[in-house]
């Protein structure tokens, strides 16, 4: 099995589950995102995944399992044994009612269009009148609890891998104190800190081959 | 339990689920997506759910369930026994993939800035330029096929509902063979035609609230 990544993307939320449940039989195979081609040997993503994006999941079968909430299920269920995804049926209508939120309300409608530096002013305005709402009812929802369910699960993965880019967008977690505690909570969570560890140095080499610097201090960023 | 919808919205999809299961026991209950307010009873929907989307889903204990995909996956289970959602791991990691990308690439990319009259002329060109990579990929994926999986599933229910809002958007299905085709074919089944015909009264009902007619033709559309 193999996932494709690129470092410090949404796919960061698959990393952070295969470190949770030691899955080390899953290959991991970056990819550029400016390029498009896989590293180091160079093949042309978009042959393997026609949209070309992160993550996608190489099935055993040969199959490729593309979208973060699919894949992150798929994991979790494969390899989690019940500790990263309910399996009770209100359970797991929670944790895909998180997932759903987090796909839909913050990564595409809310951080897209901030992280995508062709995106115009209006368009990053009007992704960006819809912060409070969104980041407003996580927060609220985090108040008191440590994790988006009773316990730690692939919602809360694929979530930090969202607020990091928080850290290159004019989006601020200051005005989010649960959001920000939790954020800040998870970083120190081993599977977290191991994954996020490893692609902020991916990322500050792949900014380097383009001629840039690593600036954005503690957390790096990534559509 | 109850189902809280706006006609033509995406919440159809889930009217469609009930009507394939026959699951006569959950109570819909409209929304007005102008007032926010339930009909006839007026109750303020964000004393129910704070963001006031639909669909909302009130469960046997009370708690509220939202976003559709979670909605859809939990009615498919709870009614459907097998119908309308694959059992087996790969078979709902593909119906994921399916939600999650109709959910984000189509309905939050595309469609929500388009039918949104408050968004600037910019912000829907950010969002119209992403058509036909997104539109592409699922005609490709159609050909050939009757459903996005082996058969009718809840998945196919969430791309009728969004592709009705071809309807009154600059996006137009006849560069898109075999989705043009899909839609019209899915039209035709009993679940949805009888789905559709009662949302698009409602619709014309909601239109003439506000003075408005309901003058769309074939199909209605809504965010």
């Amino acid at each position: 099995m193999k996932l494709y990544f690129s470092p410090l993307a949404c796919s960061l939320a698959a990393r952070i589950t295969l470190h949770e449940v030691g899955a080390s039989e899953v290959a991991l195979v970056e990819v550029d995102p400016k390029t498009k081609r896989t590293r180091p040997d160079g093949v042309d993503f978009t042959t393997i995944h026609p949209l070309a994006l992160v993550p996608a999941l190489e099935l055993d079968d040969g199959g490729l399992l593309t979208e973060n909430a699919a894949i992150l299920q798929y994991l979790a269920e494969r390899f989690g044994e019940g500790r990263l995804a309910p399996e009770d049926a209100l359970g797991r209508a929670r944790l895909q009612q998180w997932l759903g939120f987090i796909g839909t309300e913050l990564h595409k409608a809310l951080f897209v269009p901030l992280l995508d530096k062709q995106a115009s002013k209006e368009a990053r305005a009007y992704a960006l009148a819809k912060e409070e709402s969104r980041l407003g009812y996580v927060d609220r929802a985090l108040a008191g609890r440590e994790h988006l369910l009773d316990r730690f699960s692939v919602a809360d993965a694929y979530l930090f891998a969202i607020l990091n880019w928080t850290a290159v967008t004019p989006v601020s977690l200051r005005r989010y104190r649960a959001l920000a505690d939790y954020h800040a909570r998870l970083r120190d969570r081993p599977s977290v800190a191991r994954a996020f560890g490893e692609e902020r140095t991916l990322y500050a080499k792949e900014l380097a081959r383009r001629g840039l610097s690593f600036i954005v201090g503690e957390s790096g960023s990534r559509s």
